[in-house]
């Protein structure tokens, strides 16, 4: 506490990141990350991108990008948001789109950042609960609201919803923004941008963090009608005018133009995903249906906090969420063969 | 206008960032870019840093970078906050330390993206005149405040004020934080690093994108009190957990270590300082006394907005301002020597 805070940073509740910690032969399955690395093309791009011509400003309007994003969807330029990962892109989303007189509707099991950016720009929110199964019941947003936001598939369950339920909920209210947070989107479930000439109301986010394995360039955009890009982009040249470095711009156009490295690599994890369940399943885990590169997964019989701190003593990091409802669960990201191999062996033997 | 904006989004005035136009033999020197390459060291340093291992988070604390910088000016790592550019560190500056129940003081000619920022985020702020000699008055800001936030050297006048000044508007406002706004301190000025030790209401704000020669990289950072920093954290870890990618940090962490090189680069920037001053004196203009990377000078008898249109047909870029007491100035970026010459060589003939 200080008296020369505004007053928002006293209320703030920060959102705490997966450990980023750096141990000989540890077994890193807690953030989320690509474990194969990015498009040798994009790496190739980045290497071009490093020299004398740093010394001058990247592009602020981010023009090749956006472009490279509107050729991957057929969109036009005007269609795309470009910043410094997909959380930036969500924080002026948040605070272009989000803040009306009514509340904002998201699930009360979702990416928890988003209760941080409401603390952030002060918006009032509704956290409407998942059904048993975990999954989002459109039917539960019928309800008075400002906007809604949900991430598909949900974070952390991994549980996708169809592309019909995302129309339902764009269709039903016309009036208010809903955003399709897709960080996860290309490991099995289906992106809502197909639905973006039905509904001017629809804003889709994704990163290149996950499938296209950039987390550590920080590049994230948004798709949707140029009405809600240029208030996003109001926002965002009041903000920091260049949030891509010239770098981030190259690695970013290339990583998006090749595709077929992307599909590649999300099928290799999807692969291993299908594996790890079925091994969790037979060593007794409810593991919940996912459609991301991570599993979420509780024992009947073993508190899921204790497991994780006995995977850690095995130098296997998984995160644990102290929260209601899923402190039992364990979310997984999915590795390396090797790395799924490991945990399994870990986890038979914690078990044991 | 869009029904689906938030309130904020309709009363802001997005800042205009100077022109990045691309055009062969173009002599740009409207946006006060380096026309030195940045740091070798800083280079290798970044293709080391581009590779597979992107696939991961960076660290989301800036340890290293913070600790270069700690290194630079005899700090410790909780002096230091670290931002996507110093235009993010400001901005979450004033999100974080700057909204108070009494007004922001800040110059009426300064940096034009302060306006800005209190649009973004409510806070009314007073435009305090410079006097006639273009200099802060530092009188002038004896009144009641809630903070006060000043470039040094102010920009776009490149007019340094003496650390004594500093020093008296810390100590008259131990109440208020007081933010110096350092991005041209090392063309020539007094840095207010020195004084953190005896007020921990100032807080200093510095780029890489000037001295270091890194503006396509994006990096700034703020130094001060602990305190002070903390409250920083809290707003970016409210906004975005990982605001610099693995790039950024290892090109920051090499560039910071090199100061020698940064040294060098500028006294060079400063000696071409020198000499365009006294070549736009010869031709009738009146410079004002810089020390930044760039120069601000008025023609007696030329209108500045049509000069800037002359030299612009002439493949030469500067900046005009389109603004009351300064409309008849241009802003010149220090180029290398050949960029000088031209530009003298095109004035010459716009005023024959």
């Amino acid at each position: 506490m200080s008296r020369f805070w505004s007053d928002v940073v006293h209320v703030l509740v920060p959102y705490t990141p997966g450990e980023q910690v750096q141990m000989p032969g540890l077994i890193k399955l807690n953030t989320n990350e690509n474990p194969y690395g990015p498009s040798p093309q994009a790496v190739a791009a980045m290497h071009a991108a490093v020299g004398d011509d740093l010394r001058k400003y990247s592009d602020p309007s981010n023009t090749m990008v956006k472009d490279a994003v509107a050729r991957r969807f057929g969109l036009k330029r005007e269609h795309v948001f470009l910043g410094n990962s997909s959380d930036e892109v969500l924080a002026h989303t948040f605070h272009a789109l989000l803040k009306h007189d009514q509340p904002l509707l998201t699930p009360d099991i979702g990416y928890s950042f988003y209760p941080t950016y409401c603390s952030l720009y002060g918006i009032e929110h509704v956290l409407v609960p998942l059904n048993d199964r975990f999954e989002i019941d459109v039917e539960a947003y019928m309800q008075p609201c400002g906007a809604i936001i949900i991430a598909n598939p949900n974070a952390p369950t991994g549980i996708a919803l169809p592309l019909k339920s995302i129309a339902t909920l764009a269709a039903t209210h016309p009036d208010q923004v809903v955003v399709i947070d897709e960080a996860y989107v290309d490991f099995g479930a289906q992106s809502a941008v197909t639905l973006l000439d039905r509904y001017s109301n629809l804003l889709v986010i994704q990163t290149l963090s996950k499938s296209r394995s950039l987390a550590g360039l920080r590049v994230g955009f948004a798709v949707g009608h140029p009405d809600l890009i240029t208030g996003l982009e109001r926002v965002k040249n009041s903000f920091n005018c260049y949030p891509l470095g010239q770098v981030q711009q190259a690695g970013a156009v290339a990583a998006l133009d090749d595709h077929a490295y992307t599909e590649q690599t999300a099928r290799a994890i999807i692969d291993s995903r299908h594996w790890l369940t079925a091994q969790m399943q037979a060593l007794g885990f409810e593991v919940l249906p996912s459609h991301a590169n991570f599993i979420f997964a509780r024992h009947p019989q073993r508190d899921g906090a204790r497991l994780a701190a006995e995977l850690r003593q095995r130098a296997i990091l998984v995160r644990h969420f102290n929260r209601p409802r899923i402190d039992q669960f364990l979310r997984i990201s999915i590795g390396t063969d090797a790395e799924c191999t490991a945990l399994v062996n870990a986890l038979g033997q914690i078990l044991a």
